[in-house]
């Protein structure tokens, strides 16, 4: 992938002298950026942009060009790109559009182009792409004009499945202070998709942390696994989570949406910081390019009492902790001149104070005396103050590097001077206290996760249970089967026995101890208690043999499930499918009205780890009932991660389980309890 | 009021010639703004700043000045506003910290400077206070530097209770292309509060919307009907919500914060805009300044396909709909050049046009063939464009001059370009979709609570029932007397007898019909069912002897309740309280775990309109519960609705009440039934 971000040579296709030729654009770019490889450029008719001739054929090139980039209309592309591998090219860029995304026609167009490649061994970005910027290389592909000027240098790369929105992540990183390295339109991902690129960025030395656009997943579990063993934080901003658009999203480049939660959920899973927007997404990247925060102890500082109590709330809303500043932090700010009237409380407000040098000072004393996981410093300035708040900003940028330690700094002043500071400091500035906390606490986030999940196994047996003679029919699975491969997976399961006439079902009941229930062992049933196929509570044999002569009225050869009562405790389903970019997932959640109603469920993708178990519990919003509440004791949540465990190898043992529902499994003050169960094999 | 927006001459007291002299400030701000009154200065030594001498004495002055703003130690300032008085100053700016904010001392002496004023019927801003500014007239009397190149004249004042928010304010209006009118900074509210300002601010002519920081509220009631009768939109941001922020705030300016739930529905009650940062209340400002957002109905049109699928995301998360486009629409664009190759779905992707006077043709055929209740327009535009995007806003201003709707227009480019061009034009520019989609969200929730709550009426009888008898007694009020309050109210409970031997409970029992539940009568006990002091579904006399017996022998003189059991319905929980800041507060949720547990909660101020009735009622989570679930079915919400404005007035009438509890209030299918009440008097 290399000649795609480092060619020594290159030739467009498609350039003319028209001002309106976009092709020209692709030569004007790499001038500008100051591209010291050979440039080539090939159109229909001769002439020349800037210094480079345009001839009319690609055999009129050398052999062996690294790279060519195509703007051509569609049609034209297959026979060009043959002629591209006749003379010897094996790294192609395709930015011409009309191809599958635009009509069937151009489906089948790419189809002739994917054969092309083929018999050359070429390898190629897009089509329908914006295409590659390297701005250590100074490699600018784009068709569309960017000036050096506004571009920067720096540890952030980005791939994204959208053109325009690849340039507007080279715009924003660039002005951001954190500063661009490597930027892919990964278009139509005809031959590569993301996880290629993402595989090539993580191994790239000047890339630091990787932002992805995406609108689909080509391979959500790869993604999951490159991200998980990557030692550089992975921001994804996903798009195309509503029915409307996708309606747009399915004409320009993108898939069927998958289930926003479960993507979601994958996402946290695999350590990746999911953003929502630009802004987002830059104010994660900037806390991101400060040293890691490690914990939740910040302190504020701040010239405007208004302002700090704005961070105040903002920070305690993201989860950190205000911790009281020590004597000792007292002491060394009081040796200080002037500094007898600042009240040190925190947030420290510097109130009168107007001397920007004592300011690094305090942030200096904090980091050397309280050692807080982060600092925020918000300097409020007038149009009269910017000699004093540039300098500042470069010393908290020299504190930072020697210190390693995050200090995110926040700016408001009038016009522009924070745009003017940010071009003149390599610390990110925060332009708003929100985007500042939100950067810390995606650090601490991502550090939190490496903590927590660094060198963690997933549970999956060497020999997973012999389930098969349960699964067998397609379909779905009766509840006494679906038990049954519970148990078999460690699950408990409330006792029971399966009775054809109501003397049966007596005896069975005498057998197992009452009380109990009594149900329809039906597969079709999905609802039994809403079809009158459930009778709980029969305490004892005359019951049990009354219900079951009415269950059986209707319908004498079925079959009926006697079971035993579970003792009192908190029910909650355990779930399982398989999403189509995620493979098995697994879902949690509350019985009775919390899933069907509140939809308080969450998912995690298998194999889970025990911390997935655990976090999957915290996250949904009754946990509080698990705890006990109104006098009832708590109950065992080890089991309950125990049988998400078990259900999460199940998934992953036996692909051909398409559905899992145990609901409810009754957690109980020692252990829990699957009552009732339902598969589904495809 | 007039006098401290449009003085005829100020004097400026603490004013010296060293350069770190705040005072000094003033007048170099008055003298940038071209401020055209008279103004003199006032100082410990003789001298001057700029064009103005300073004298050491306020007699030296001319008698009958409009305007004095002080800016000295605190001590000197009550001296100062007496000599102020003397010579015929009636009002006053007082700039000056030290005072109720900062020290027990601090508060003496505000006592002190109240008295002062008193004698001689001043009025005044502050203290501690960074004061006023009027862009209309030139009236910038804040300490910190103001640059007048930064400031843009517009329809947005601002009243901040915090020097440093106003001026963030008033950098972030004027840059926003909304434009800023009127900035007060509020101090300790030693004389005006918010109240006094925004009741000037709504007569002022040239004010169109007023944005409020706040981080206590003076009289929310009176903020709150205010803001009903406003035609103008108010914006609240209110912070100091946190634990974290009440440290500082209390010794920054504010008070004790609310219940920040409290503050949310009583502010969305009286049509006020909350809004979160500085960020949010731009956005939110910017969609105000547009024409007004009558409805759902939104076309989304992007030069860029990922900006498209980005928005449409954005928009259905706020309550947009993307209306397929119609063959007019269609039929229209067909005939503008170069048109053909557009997708003609909604978002519009305006793909491979690079005609920018297309863009604005689209706009208004848009406009004139579909009339949707807004445009958001996305134009992502690199370097080389800068002209045809600088047009294309000029353009879109037009339109949305001559058409009355509302179009925003977002752009995305390199570097400042976005800046340069918000200089040049009166249409606010967003810089991000969210904020885009956030502000038309706010000017269509503005619209719709007009529309929805213009003219209503709160039901408050001509004659309240006569309920003192059972409100006797200060504390808590037994269940019975509760009931009776209920009752009163038109709430229909329950029936029930009271008893105090196990045949008087059998008796009541048999007139009641059965089933029956017991109930021990005692104020003190809260939960009577985990009391043990309730048991339900009592089927004939002999259970009811029974379990009387059982509750009167560890307590023979108490009292017992026998009530006629509620049929089937939904569990709800109604509730009342007095917050210290608005007064009487109804809450709703549905019962059992849906408050304790999950904090499903929702409140309103009383008096309660038929409209926030439906509302709190569509707030909840669990509101499905409602609609009839499993098979069930729906209950009687006009009952509820009806119950919810009976215990609204029942609180307004007596004020003796400070907490009420309907709980819980079953609603059935058809009506709703009280089952138990507490009621708490003081």
């Amino acid at each position: 992938m290399q000649h795609f971000f480092d060619p020594h040579s290159i030739v467009v296709i498609g350039v003319s002298e028209r001002p309106d030729n976009l092709a020209r654009n692709i030569i004007i770019n790499l001038r500008n950026f100051g591209y010291r490889g050979q440039l080539y450029a090939v159109g229909r008719q001769t002439g020349s942009v800037l210094d480079v001739p345009i001839v009319t054929s690609v055999e009129e090139i050398p052999q062996g060009i690294d790279l060519a980039v195509i703007l051509t209309p569609a049609a034209a592309v297959p026979d060009l790109v043959d002629a591209c591998g006749r003379t010897g090219i094996r790294s192609i860029v395709i930015e011409s559009g009309g191809f599958s995304e635009y009509s069937e026609a151009g489906r089948v167009l790419e189809e002739r182009l994917k054969q092309v490649v083929g018999k050359w061994g070429i390898r190629f970005v897009g089509p329908n792409c914006i295409s590659v910027v390297n701005l250590q290389k100074d490699v600018c592909l784009p068709f569309a004009s960017i000036s050096p000027i506004g571009t920067r240098l720096g540890p952030a790369s980005v791939i994204a499945q959208s053109g325009g929105v690849s340039i507007t992540y080279l715009d924003q990183l660039s002005s951001s202070g954190v500063g661009a390295n490597k930027v892919i339109s990964i278009g139509n991902k005809a031959d590569f998709n993301e996880t290629d690129y993402l595989t090539f960025l993580l191994d790239d030395p000047t890339t630091q942390m990787i932002v992805l656009y995406l609108e689909s997943f080509g391979d959500g579990r790869r993604l999951m696994e490159l991200a998980r063993s990557s030692p550089k934080p992975i921001i994804v901003h996903k798009s195309n989570r509503s029915q409307a658009s996708q309606a747009i999203a399915l004409s320009h480049t993108a898939a069927l949406a998958a289930d926003d939660r479960i993507v979601s959920a994958a996402l946290r899973q695999a350590g990746i910081l999911r953003t929502e927007s630009f802004e987002d997404t830059v104010s994660v990247a900037r806390g991101l390019a400060l040293p890691p925060v490690r914990g939740n102890d910040l302190v504020i500082i701040s010239r405007s009492g208004g302002h700090a109590v704005i961070a105040a709330d903002v920070a305690e809303r993201y989860g950190f902790r205000l911790a009281p500043l020590s004597d000792e932090f007292e002491r060394v700010v009081r040796t200080f001149n002037r500094a007898d009237v600042i009240a040190l409380t925190n947030p420290v407000d510097l109130g009168t104070i107007f001397d920007f040098g004592l300011y690094a000072q305090i942030v200096q004393a904090c980091l050397q005396t309280l050692a807080p996981d982060a600092i925020l410093l918000i300097n409020t300035y007038s149009i009269t103050e910017t000699d004093g708040a540039h300098r500042l900003a470069q010393r908290v940028e020299q504190i930072v590097r020697e210190s390693g330690r995050p200090v995110a700094l926040c700016v408001y002043t009038q016009g522009d001077d924070r745009q003017v500071l940010q071009e003149q400091v390599g610390l990110p500035l925060f332009g708003e206290i929100e985007h500042a906390v939100r950067g810390l606490a995606a650090s601490r986030d991502r550090y939190r996760w490496q903590m927590r999940h660094h060198g963690e196994v997933v549970q999956v047996a060497d020999a997973p249970p012999d389930v098969k003679r349960w699964l067998s029919a397609t379909g779905v699975v009766t509840t006494d089967a679906a038990l049954q491969v519970c148990q078999a997976y460690d699950i408990p399961v409330a006792a029971w026995e399966t009775a054809s006439n109501p003397d049966q079902a007596a005896r069975a009941a005498d057998r197992l101890g009452y009380s109990v229930a009594l149900k329809v062992l039906d597969a079709n049933v999905t609802h039994k208690s809403d079809a009158g196929g459930v009778v709980l509570g029969l305490a004892n044999a005359d019951q049990v043999r009354r219900e079951a002569a009415v269950m059986l009225r209707g319908a004498p050869c079925i079959r009926l499930m006697v079971q035993r009562m579970a003792g009192e405790g908190v029910e909650v389903i355990l779930g399982g499918k398989r999403d189509h970019t995620f493979g098995p997932v697994v879902m949690f959640g509350l019985g009775g009205i919390h899933v069907e109603v509140l939809e308080d469920v969450t998912f995690r993708v298998a194999p889970l780890s025990r911390a997935d178990a655990e976090e999957m519990i915290e996250e949904v919003r009754g946990r509080r009932l698990l705890d006990g509440v109104r006098g009832k004791l708590p109950v065992d949540r080890k089991a309950l991660i125990e049988a998400l465990l078990s259900l999460s190898r199940l998934l992953v043992e036996y692909p051909c389980i398409t559905e899992v529902d145990i609901n409810p499994l009754i957690v109980l003050h020692r252990g829990c309890i699957a009552v009732d169960a339902r598969i589904v094999t495809g």
